[in-house]
């Protein structure tokens, strides 16, 4: 059985990401990043998803992001927005896929695993600029030259399953694969224990992304 | 005065490379990444350099890259070897420069710096896929995907002002620069004083380094 690491942060994203791998065949190791985040709910929350959707393994990894700050997620000073702006809004943390990968990477290849894959979505997401199809390729590429794997003619592939769906396509492909979307937490500002706050760019995605799918939001809101 | 980011190691390489970021007139961070690293005497030179080199600020990041393990220098049952191999040496670690840029670049977008400086070497090395010029490149094309630079219309520069240098190169540079060598710890088995053993390839490539350039080795072996 061919082994994978899995970014998962708790969200609907990565909870389908995790499930898409696991309907490929691969022994699945979830890896979350806690990188002091604002939203703490959504590290339970990808406790519970790796649990739910039998990942072999789950690791929560610590690298705190908040020494840098830069962004409304790390730096409790900046505002997360409540309605929508244009260009890259301040919830944007610097290299954070960029990281989240490299620690994916150190994983995979102390695993003789060949497959990382990330929830990313260029579709209905906030233009963070490390989430775009361009980037993914450019990380796939730097990926097998950075590690034993060209040296040992086999490369590493970056999975980004999600990339060019909607966020109603990805609720869909999630819903078929019986993903528990009640499990996940998608707001920037949820309370400790997971309730949305309904405003923020990530609750308005998803309720919009329900509602085009026509599926039931099982998202408890404050 | 331009901001760059310098990784600074504690070792010769990354002294260096720090006195030429210095020359070429920036303000320079240093960042050390704690990664459980097996020689702890170079987290301790790294600060040592860091002030001598009056850096303005020195930053060591803690990461510990001992849970993924695979590498004689976090997995303390893996041996250091004591004599030349051929191919990649159990010394690599998996994507560690991958995620020390990644770490270099989330700071340098916070500080709004354009510029990292890593001292990378592909001539007297260990043989390790993330030291090469490609890979280097690679880096440079994707952090300018990864981040706001290339959204604004200026570029991110990975610097790597010693990759094609031999090892007495970098020694005279660092020397003509006023690099004082005795802080700089190297060994892979190094005491926690930062006493070298004089036997691993680190240390092999640094005795005969400092024979080639013609300048006396400073370095203390125990």
């Amino acid at each position: 059985m061919p082994q994978a690491v899995v970014l998962l942060s708790g969200g609907l994203d990565s909870a389908t990401t995790l499930a898409i791998a696991n309907d490929r065949g691969f022994q699945c190791h979830a890896l979350t990043v806690d990188y002091g985040q604002r939203h703490r709910a959504e590290l339970n929350a990808a406790a519970r998803i790796a649990k739910a959707l039998q990942a072999f393994e789950h690791h929560i990894f610590p690298l705190d992001l908040t020494v840098f700050g830069g962004s409304a997620l790390t730096d409790k000073t900046i505002d997360v927005p409540l309605a929508p702006s244009t260009g890259i809004p301040p919830t944007y943390v610097p290299a954070r896929n960029t990281i989240m990968l490299s620690l994916a990477l150190a994983w995979a290849e102390t695993l003789s695993s060949h497959d990382i894959f990330i929830g990313a979505n260029a579709v209905d997401y906030s233009g963070y600029p490390d989430c775009r199809p361009e980037y993914i390729a450019a990380y796939e590429k730097l990926a097998n030259l950075a590690t034993k794997a060209t040296v040992e003619g086999r490369a590493l592939s970056i999975h980004a399953p999600l990339i060019a769906l909607s966020k109603a396509e990805i609720i869909r492909r999630g819903a078929a694969l019986g993903v528990n979307f009640a499990l996940t937490v998608s707001c920037y500002l949820a309370s400790d224990d997971g309730l949305a706050c309904g405003q923020c760019d990530s609750c308005r995605l998803r309720r919009a992304g329900f509602a085009t799918a026509g599926l039931p939001d099982p998202t408890c809101y404050r």
